[in-house]
């Protein structure tokens, strides 16, 4: 199933399971609530789709997954999965722009398989990760690239606030193990690369982070982002693509 | 005022203001609700004193932000304040143990004051800081010194489970910018400095940090530890003192 969040004409998010066209709209979040449908559907066309979540605590992303990627970045392959935070604050859903700090150099796109967790996750054995797996969405991992030289620590560069657009949509019957993620700028495709890429799997990245971090409901981890070149500007709209979820769209402007 | 939260009897969690020996209970949390005395009195002796927030979004640490520490750690000096996160998980309050993680290597204390926001934050003038402050308290960004330096980023070394004890009061009436902060092991002074050390000023802080963060109500920052020796063991306690606020005391456990 496809599950959206979603308001009408400035409401209250509500959540939708994704039929045709239309969304079956359910009387909570069934994170919590579970999947009650109402009687009531609404045209996708008439929402706006909002983040499929609010991570109440953590952004969890993984750097460097995608061996080519890894050789980009000059770096010789971590043992170890490179783990880092945004803030909550950063999540935005589809559509919505992604507000580029001005005077702060190279600003790039990383498309990325992301796991929303649906419940505690403390100490997960790799073998029990379905267990605690909500669903699959899309992600960015904006990153401002030379402050991320310049400080050295990540969380200002890839923080900042709509940094981290997730969407549109969280998939809960994905097989994430083997997907496709495209990111284009303007429709012009620029990275490409397969989940079965991974350096280190969704098991096993389950089972380190929660080893280091309880995870809540609601917490996201971000995947890491394949090869290719990142650069976008005010204006220039990113699409990321992942079969069996859809199209992440976001615009680009600078920030005031 | 001293703002305590805290629980009775595995109770939920109630707040109250410091009276003498006793805590005047209020009729909800004060950052949301305002100060409403209730008629009721609880001896501070018979409650279990919590974190005295936990964050919505963010704690947010700055690094290197006294001149004899960075020194320590070998760094020339940032010209902007250098920040990174902890996940709001890392939370605890005081008395309770800080869980070592085992074979991560050395990990040391680092006593700091704490600025808790009080509303929303973005992009504040430093002028204006007061306005977005509701009090300060007493933190403890615990560190896995020789993790920081494995995986460059600190989100892991500095974010596990039980790395960011605070409390054990807000106090929301400090002169923040002129006290001291003294931290001991068993007992044994270890580290020692004065806010008017720090090298990025609060009102400066608050600043750069809600230019890059949009901070939310209950979001804390730590403000930086002075020099001094950190490490500490399974068994030993570790105590920040901050004059006008009181005493953080935390026993250290191995982890299971």
């Amino acid at each position: 199933m496809k599950v959206a969040r979603f308001s009408q004409q400035g409401g209250d998010p509500r959540f939708g399971i994704v039929d045709g066209d239309d969304l079956v709209v359910l009387a909570g979040d069934p994170m919590f609530a579970g999947f009650q449908p109402l009687e009531e559907r609404v045209p996708i066309a008439d929402v706006k789709l909002l983040a499929p979540v609010i991570p109440r605590s953590k952004v969890v992303c993984v750097g460097l997954n995608y061996s080519a990627h890894a050789a980009d970045m000059g770096d010789q392959g971590h043992k170890a999965p490179l783990i880092f935070l945004k803030p909550n604050t950063a999540v935005v859903g589809p559509g919505d722009a992604i507000q580029l700090p001005v005077g702060v150099g190279k600003i790039v796109h990383e498309g990325e398989l992301v796991v929303v967790i649906g419940k505690i996750a403390k100490q997960v054995k790799a073998a029990d990760y379905a267990d605690y797996v909500f669903g699959y969405t899309i992600g960015n991992d904006v990153s401002a690239r030379d402050l991320m030289a310049t400080d050295g620590q990540w969380a200002r560069a890839k923080g900042f606030d709509t940094f981290a657009p997730i969407g549109p949509y969280i998939e809960t019957e994905l097989d994430a193990q083997n997907v496709e993620i495209t990111t284009f700028v303007d429709g012009e495709p620029r990275r490409k690369g397969n989940t079965s890429e991974m350096i280190h799997s969704i098991p096993e990245i389950i089972e380190f982070v929660s080893d280091v971090w309880t995870l809540l409901p609601g917490d996201i981890i971000m995947t890491g982002t394949p090869a290719g070149l990142g650069g976008f500007l005010d204006g220039q709209t990113v699409e990321i693509t992942i079969e069996g979820i859809g199209t992440l769209s976001n615009p680009a402007r600078d920030r005031a």
